[in-house]
């Protein structure tokens, strides 16, 4: 005990030295030698980072999946315009803030993409190559919020929140820990983003959930079903597929050994992550409960992404297979703290993004972490990068969202939610063919859940005037 | 003004002199010294060509989904026949009259692949890569059109235009540009292929859908609503995912700083098309109409295509963004001329595929477009090439759809169309365990369009007698 | 005649020679020199499997589109849950098993990857990377199982055949075809699997079928119908797409020419699969079923997928026209033949399997094939090959569900198949809010089949106690 103490202690004043040298230090991380650029890397990291644009569509339908089908188009919108915005928001001041020579907390330059180098620096990779696979992990972070908000928030806010979030939020800390900044200089470790991307987009997602409150029709305990398994299924699919470029591409080069461990360890965590879900499901229920095994393969991912290339196959398998439980267990913490996220995004990418964090620290290989030696320290490091980037990004996602609040308005009238938000929000149905239960005025089956009947046809009418607004 | 009229003259001088030589003399632009094979690049040509075959399920699933459930079979049957009919029509004669050795208006060699040498010329490509990647921007063409024409084509004559344009009028027109013809050599520009897949495509589906005239339920103004938005968020997503194949490996190899470009300028156009769009429906009628939207990233991606290389990433910013006003406009243009495209693919791939073609002599960067100097030559040369691609596809695609009535006819009866071709064309219905409304003979809710109930299932069986035909 | 005995008599001699001479000796096929690992072949490699692993969602699909409403989770979760066993079988036994050296028969190291070198002897390839692309092979065979013994298997014994052919089943014989086993010094031929891979896949689904028996509401003769045609079609197309992995990558380098021509032999032959197969089905029936195309166009690849690198491409648009005849008219031959194989799996795979093995005997290049004067004895090992995987893998696999059978139990009870699988196994419901004509207790519409009513929602409370059992 006396012993960790004192690494603590240790850490601690490493950190206050740290944090008072580095305010007054402009970052030089990205300066060093101008390597050529090579066109194999470039290819590997693009076809990566077209995987990774894949995902938004995986996420989009995960979480139409998982919602009812009169919010499906809603939660599509949120999903595609999320990409496209993300993408503004990366150009103006994203890739600069997070990139850009700067200090230890933020970069100064490349605001719209002016000045750009070439090459980008400590790659052999075009800017241009880097810039696409950086911009389609920050629109991932706005697709994790999403699903946490799901069914209840008002469209406008929904692509605020993605403007806020890819031109502030994520690339602040991203320069914090991949730019250079105070967290990279200490060194913090988080190999593809299991901070970077789930943490961050966890955050927002809580706090959205949190200013929003439950979804008026949610009871805690049962949960309201999502409308289409195969819809889910394809999300789940497209994501894992995705992973591959997420995870394989973000060794930024195509060295065949760092590459290929990558991808097994990737798909070994997804793996097992999967399994365990799926059987504490049979064990406490005696049902095979195929959603659980989905988030239990996306929590396996994103606890290994955090450490892909420095811990082992076997060691991915382990972890995989935690990830899986805190996915299971977390969804039903979430129902018991009565907070209402709908798809089950905080315990995939929140719970499992920090413990993908501590996982560096305890299964990294040479030295890095407890398992091969590696002692507290790292962990500790590890451990102030996730309370870093909780107590960046919950306060400012709180802060905007409170704003939101007091300005457009971050939730639908009860109406709207009632109704669904497709047709007063975007004027269209999911299946204008198909008349789901609710729409018929029909109880959800099964989950001892007292829907109220949507409004007549007659007041639709009404709802339509101004409620895009 | 008058310098203007001299530049148009001068033009005019220019493309009289050359068509007089051209038609007389062989065109060898195919015959330059012989590079050797590049592996690196055929990976790239080939992971771009296996991105752009993916499309056809993207056209097919955004069509579905714009579509009534009742025609969803047909139009699923359409794309999947039509990659495979193309591939015969290419394989045949496609091929050899537009990349083999001819005059300046078509190619007269490799036919039925016979006589194809090992590397293809000018590239450091095999040619079977080469081939294929060319093939699946042939097929693309008959995606286009089959939207155009949905939910009233007799499926033959679909099978019939697919052979057509894959044999003729597509590599025809290709040859011009891409297989050293007239327009080539000329200097006329299409990078990817606003003109020669897409307005091509556009100008066959335009014809296509004037010829059968429009459906029989089409009230224009508002439109009928599609059965499946996740089905038409599907086919954009692959759609975009797919683009990353048909601009970057257009290239040709895998240079790395002109791939990363093309990445760039391609997903900035999809980006603004998305946004602009989709501000442009709430604008009007206050809701955030996401169908517009998918539209909107398609058109940018289509307007694009021309010069992505030739632009930068800020004009592609500014080219994305209008085209999503074209697309957003056009649909609006087509109701007013009373023309009914089911799917919005005439304003997406026929006005944003001339837009692209004239973008080039705008924005293209080095003198080509009048933004750097350029001068009118290039943009006149560019408007030629639209006319050129027009005055070609569209009386052929007339003839071809004029013979196709003559003969094993073109529409289906009203009768089939009222039930739906699934059924009476194909033997399947696309959801048979749901009844749309639809089916179940109750009216298109909140559209005011008074549909007529489809046939009782007693009379159902007698539909089947020859309906296939 | 003569002559022909003649051959047949040497090829037995060779055959039982070989036979007794290998189980004795030690396999030391992958020994030879270890050439470097090379970037590029890792690239493309990989990229392939990632195509391959994406696989898994396409037969997921395809079998989800073609069964019923009330199975689709639990199809669904049998191929999301097949992939991550047949990882674990593949990691602890399958890898050692088929790879590892050993004698003619089974490889007998790297048993949980122990000891497994850094590059695989005979590739340039890491041995993670080359894993990897094997792994997504496995798990594809557990997969073409799952379709055939859809609607009426108990999820828990879906598992445990994962996990038998992953560990045994698939790699032994693998073993004797690609880990230097007896058929592979026989000279045997599979270029990537029709036997490997899809022989071995549909003679496990054989057997269950028929230790399963026919789904209780069953009538040959006509079929009861999928419940969503665009899933198919989306399964179907995500198959093809990822065959692209499947075939080029197995050549196992990135060699432009040998990849190239892989690409267009399995294009091609998918090609003239769809278009036999529906023009078939036109002929007999005057519809254009595309549901046959599917089955066409996915027979064309089991087809070609065994010698897809040495038939021209001229032979492999006949290959394809022959197995889409063979897809056609075998699903009419296990309609006469009495066995239920609801997704038309064993003539796609099983029959076109054993077509694609033979047509290397008969259409291989360079002395291969009967047609390129290669004789007979090249066709007998061929036909040896298939006589040997089925006497292999059926016996195992009837062994396995006999087993199965009297323990865990192989099939679900009456009740639970009337209800669909999805609720009292998994928990869930596909849609649950749109009620499908089964569950609705209408009967299905067209097909002339009397399907009972399921049990009412006050009997489902009883069905799930121990249900998922």
């Amino acid at each position: 005990m006396k012993r960790d103490l004192r690494q603590w202690r240790r850490l601690a004043n490493v950190v206050v030295m740290f944090a008072l040298l580095l305010v007054f230090t402009r970052t030089a991380a990205a300066q060093g030698e101008q390597p050529e650029v090579n066109a194999l890397d470039t290819v590997w990291v693009l076809v990566g980072a077209f995987l990774v644009f894949f995902m938004q569509a995986g996420f989009g339908f995960l979480e139409a999946g998982f919602v009812r089908s009169k919010n499906v188009v809603n939660i599509m919108a949120e999903n595609f315009m999320d990409t496209t915005i993300a993408t503004l928001g990366f150009i103006f001041f994203g890739f600069g803030l997070m990139f850009g020579t700067g200090n230890a907390f933020f970069g100064k330059e490349w605001f719209f993409l002016r000045g750009i180098p070439e090459v980008f620096p400590g790659t052999t990779l075009p800017t241009y190559a880097f810039f696409f696979f950086q911009f389609a992990f920050c629109a991932a972070g706005g697709a994790i919020a999403s699903g946490m908000m799901a069914e209840r928030t008002n469209f406008k806010a929904d692509m605020l929140y993605s403007i806020v979030t890819s031109s502030l939020i994520y690339p602040v800390f991203g320069h914090w820990v991949w730019g250079g900044g105070w967290l990279a200089q200490l060194g913090y470790v988080d190999f593809a983003g299991s901070s970077v991307v789930h943490i961050v987009g966890a955050c927002i997602g809580l706090a959205g959930t949190l200013m929003l409150g439950k979804r008026r029709d949610k009871v805690f305990g049962p949960s309201i079903r999502g409308h289409s398994i195969p819809l889910a299924a394809l999300g789940t699919f497209i994501l894992w597929f995705g992973w591959f470029g997420f995870n394989p591409a973000s060794v930024l080069s195509a060295e065949p050994f760092k590459i290929s461990h990558v991808v097994i360890t990737t798909d070994f965590a997804a793996t097992t992550g999967a399994i365990s879900a799926i059987f504490l499901s049979y064990y406490f229920t005696r049902k095979w409960d195929v959603s659980m095994a989905f988030n239990g393969a996306l929590g396996g991912l994103v606890a290994i992404t955090g450490g892909a290339l420095f811990v082992t196959p076997m060691s991915a398998l382990v972890i995989g297979a935690i990830a899986g439980g805190i996915a299971y267990f977390g969804v039903q913490l979430m129902e018991k703290l009565r907070i209402d996220d709908p798809v089950g995004a905080f315990p995939v990418h929140g719970m499992n993004g920090m413990f993908g964090i501590l996982a560096v620290g305890i299964w990294g290989t040479d030295g890095l972490g407890l398992l091969s030696g590696g002692g507290f320290t790292q962990l500790g490091i590890q451990a102030l990068g996730i309370v870093a980037c909780i107590a960046w990004a919950f306060p400012m996602a709180m802060g905007l969202f409170y704003l939101t609040k007091r300005t457009i308005g971050l939730r639908v009238s009860p109406e709207v939610e009632a109704t669904g938000l497709d047709f007063p929000q975007h004027g269209l149905e999911s299946y204008p063919e198909f008349d789901g239960i609710e729409l018929r005025g029909i109880q959800v089956r099964d989950w001892g859940v007292d829907v109220p009947a949507p409004a007549p046809a007659a007041d639709r009418g009404q709802l339509l005037a101004g409620a895009g607004d």
